[in-house]
């Protein structure tokens, strides 16, 4: 019996806010790259859409409680892609959008933060950083904080995504997911583990920013000093332990990647998709890369979460 | 009164019949690339599914009527994404397909032909000389001969992506529609003339290319010696009196563009959108560069048709 905190009703209620546009999206087997990894590949993919991430399918939620509460003004912290989901969900309803990011955010993200009329303030440092000031923010304004993964809507909005894997009934047999906060991998999980038990949930972040998978090893928080990776949407220091609990209900395995696979991952997304996926969106593929036999001959799912990425970050990048 | 040779009540039908992988495609306004063309873009993605073109709406078509009538094999012309197509969905219900190509086709599309176990036979000469070969080895075999453009059914395939455009509800006043041998053209233009009579329908094709809208420019078939354009999937010579007579009836203009700006097209996808796509899929960026004013202020749609490009090509051309 699993005791996270999401809730399946809700989440099936959730379609029913969450605008079209970020849900049913693409799932589809791609052969070239299935060949290449020597298992079957199927692609889920969240950037077809006007945020080029999956984080809508949280904000939207967020967005759309705040709206019912009379509220006119929200502020989070994020990596890049949570503050444009909540510009754009924040701007349809009429929200004041303050987003919180550090100075070293892909410029990308940054200018499509601004493109999108929500606020940006940045801050020297980090995520965290980014996280402590965005708690400032709104206790000085007095304005709702929308934390990604501790809000149980952020994740209850990501976990749309297992309904739609879990509707399609097809044969996969493990899905690869993206690790950060948590939202997704705690989300789609939390539906997977109910409606299709079978299916491995495994996660997979950089080894450059291990503190959440290094959390569910060892079944307690383990916080890092510091990340290193290019995989800036997956890269935080103090996992949160609400989000632990869940995540250790419903992964079944959490694994590390090297950056040199989410690199060689990006690229044959691009060669075999035709999609230009920012590093984060590539852990799925560098996990196959790193332990070929152990995926042999299974059906995968990878989730594409997002695309927001400098174009010449990824040329410097992916170049041959 | 419409009197093309497309249905609407088959039309719909076929939603019935074509594998849901290739409907209900993402429809989505892409803000970035509309601030740098001057009007409001959606885009219309018809290449996140596992033959990276819209041409599987057709041949799923094609490949079900000849299961119903007992075939076991067929052949068909192709510059590419059309012998995938046919390929994916002749596999899947175990006909023999034979797919005749030119040996100058991009070796991207050819060898994913051959991928999906399709019979590639290759001949000197351009798509119409394929078109002949396929013509004597339907004859010698005795097996159906898919005729692009030319059979209803993939016209009517492609047309279900009108059904889902007037479904959208959206705004758009405008559909931007790469032109070839006219089945996406016709099928999209005969749905959009009834169910969305005010949209506009823009044909577009290389001036390297123009045989078939100088035929609706001057309501008679005008063929060509030659072409000459990086748009593979849109260069035939000879138009087919038929699917110009449908053309005629549904096109609001049909407009010609320069290589640069189909670079210059394909460049801003991928920049904007993260879409690596194949020339063709650029005419629509192309039209709107070239002709600013007339589409200043306006909403269109352009449908990315297909993404199936030799990275080493797209490099060569797009790279700056």
């Amino acid at each position: 019996m699993l005791a996270t905190r999401l809730d399946l009703d809700r989440i099936r209620a959730a379609r029913r806010v969450i605008d079209p546009i970020f849900l049913n999206t693409p799932l589809y087997q791609c052969d070239a790259l299935g060949r290449q990894l020597g298992c079957t590949v199927s692609i889920k993919l969240e950037t077809a859409n006007p945020v080029r991430s999956f984080k809508a399918r949280g904000t939207e939620l967020v967005a759309s409680l705040l709206t019912d509460q009379g509220r006119s003004a929200v502020v989070c912290a994020s990596a890049g892609n949570l503050g444009q989901a909540l510009g754009w969900s924040g701007r349809r309803r009429g929200l004041d959008v303050t987003v919180v990011a550090s100075r070293s955010a892909p410029t990308a993200k940054l200018d499509r933060i601004r493109a999108l009329g929500a606020e940006l303030e940045l801050v020297d440092g980090d995520f965290e950083m980014a996280r402590e000031r965005a708690v400032s923010i709104a206790h000085q304004r007095g304005i709702r904080l929308v934390e990604d993964s501790l809000d149980v809507e952020t994740c209850e909005g990501a976990a749309t995504i297992g309904l739609e894997l879990a509707d399609a009934g097809s044969a996969f047999d493990t899905v690869l997911i993206a690790l950060g906060g948590g939202a997704m991998a705690t989300g789609v999980g939390s539906v997977l583990k109910i409606l299709s038990p079978d299916v491995k949930m495994i996660c997979v972040q950089p080894l450059g920013a291990p503190a959440m998978t290094r959390s569910w090893h060892e079944r307690r928080v383990v916080t890092t000093d510091s990340t290193d990776t290019i995989a800036d949407g997956v890269a935080g220091r103090y996992p949160i332990p609400e989000v632990l609990n869940d995540l250790l209900q419903v992964a079944d395995d959490a694994v590390l990647v090297q950056e040199a696979s989410i690199v060689a991952g990006m690229r044959m997304l691009l060669e075999h998709t035709g999609l230009v996926v920012e590093p984060s969106a590539a852990l799925g593929v560098a996990a196959v890369l790193e332990d070929p036999d152990r995926f042999a001959g299974r059906h995968l799912v990878t989730i594409i979460c997002g695309s927001n990425v400098g174009l010449d970050d990824y040329h410097r990048w992916v170049r041959p």
